[in-house]
């Protein structure tokens, strides 16, 4: 069995970052700026979004942080956005999610740039995406797919199950893994909570991606041997036996899955990292395709 | 087995449309209004686009058809694009593809207004599908999502198999059914040229949408008691039994394979007659959006 370590991988993939933009710095071009809003001080979102800026800090891009207060209005987030479309200095830039439920998410969404789009949520992306065009994909996915082909998974014919059908891990996914590309060219079932006969389906699995966010509800006798899984969950359960209270738990029953398995990711330590490292991938893109 | 009786059904929605078209004009409102793009005199565009001009007038939509030769260049084609996007009383407007091969289609297709592209191609229509937003589906997926409706096939929970990830079909169709809406809710496998096993995965099915352009490939010891079949292929096979030399195949193994079907598309007048209706259908929704 063999760990896919999301955390060594994305670091790996923030030096390779670092040394792009210290090549930018020497030939004196732009260096990449990231900018993210935060609209009020929900907990999560405020550790996602520190985690995104420190890890700029870390590779030597520029980051601006905007924080509004959680009454702003719809129309005043529009505006902070539309100000960072125009900004030439930025490159890309995030609006953390979720909004506060006076927000329309989807408006807000569809206001940012399709160019500047480095989480890859816009229509437009979503599209190229399922077109094979060049664009930003989500950070999630994209990351799955470069553990993957680090770590020289075979996909190729072989039998994908993804588990869950968000518009940001699941359905993303299924789309990249079917295409004819790195770490595609797979036969993919996507299945989600309409499913029937869900362990027939994994049994037959040569790799499984679990992206439906219930605490360890793939279990051993799910799978076959020799599977590999990717465990896309996240959940905070409580521990009262931690320091902290809780513990991080995954969509993969750990335990009994590991030993049946021929590649698996941790949780924590897995796909987490390879988001914020995918992300700062989008944001070098974006400001390489300006050069 | 029951028929899966495209024309009877496109004629029901023609018949709908022109109900529309009818209480449009009596209400002074603006009457649908699709145009074409034809480059080149290729025999089977030729006939595509001139069945799609023929079903505007049966319906009472205005139609135009723009006839350019096969030597245009792509400038002066992308300059008829955008005289259509400008002009207010187009409604929608079609490229037929293929198009010369000193023309770049992507480029083609990104020049169309998403809000006049009742083909459904463009990669902001794209990505609003797999986001489940408005947005004009292309015509033949819509086509079968219709057709499966009105039939009442049952697919929540069903297992769809789908054979082909060209991006005109077996891609947008294995999205489609995959989501939370009609004729969809149905765990969803989407196989290709690299798939090993097919056989294995189409005995399973309980229902199976066969698009890869191959005739009479999906054969009856492939498929189960009680499937649904829904055969998109359409190609000409020569005969010299018939009149014009050649018969129409599609990618199912009829004789063997309708025995054992709960369901079935022929071909001829399975989901070809369906997907100039959905383009009319697509049409009126561009005209209704701006009343």
């Amino acid at each position: 069995m063999v760990l896919l370590d999301g955390r060594k991988t994305s670091a790996d993939i923030k030096d390779e970052i670092a040394l792009k933009v210290k090549e930018f710095k020497d030939s004196g071009k732009k260096i990449p700026h990231l900018a993210a809003i935060l609209v009020g001080t929900d907990g999560a979102s405020m550790t996602y979004v520190s985690g995104k800026v420190k890890a700029c800090e870390l590779v030597g891009f520029k980051s601006t942080l905007i924080e509004l207060p959680k009454e702003t209005s719809e129309e005043k987030l529009l505006q902070e956005i539309e100000a960072l479309n125009n900004n030439d200095d930025i490159d890309g830039f995030i609006v953390q999610l979720p909004l506060p439920k006076h927000i329309d998410e989807q408006k807000v969404l569809l206001t940012v740039d399709p160019d500047k789009d480095v989480d890859g949520f816009h229509p437009t992306n979503v599209g190229k995406m399922a077109l094979d065009l060049p664009c930003f994909l989500p950070a999630t996915p994209f990351g799955i797919l470069e553990l993957l082909e680090r770590y020289k998974v075979e996909t190729s014919g072989k039998h994908v199950v993804v588990i869950g059908r968000s518009h940001i891990v699941g359905r993303p996914i299924s789309i990249l893994m079917s295409q004819k590309r790195l770490a595609g060219n797979a036969t993919v079932t996507l299945t989600h909570s309409r499913t029937k006969n869900l362990k027939e389906i994994t049994l037959r699995a040569d790799i499984i991606v679990a992206a439906l966010g219930k605490p360890e509800f793939l279990t051993g006798d799910m799978v076959k041997d020799g599977v590999t899984i990717i465990d896309v969950g996240i959940t905070r359960i409580k521990d009262d036996s931690k320091k902290r209270g809780y513990r991080i738990a995954g969509d993969v029953h750990f335990e009994s899955v590991a030993p049946k398995s021929a590649f698996i990711t941790p949780v924590p330590r897995g796909v987490g990292p390879m988001t914020i490292a995918m992300l700062l991938k989008n944001t070098l893109l974006a400001c390489e395709r300006k050069q």
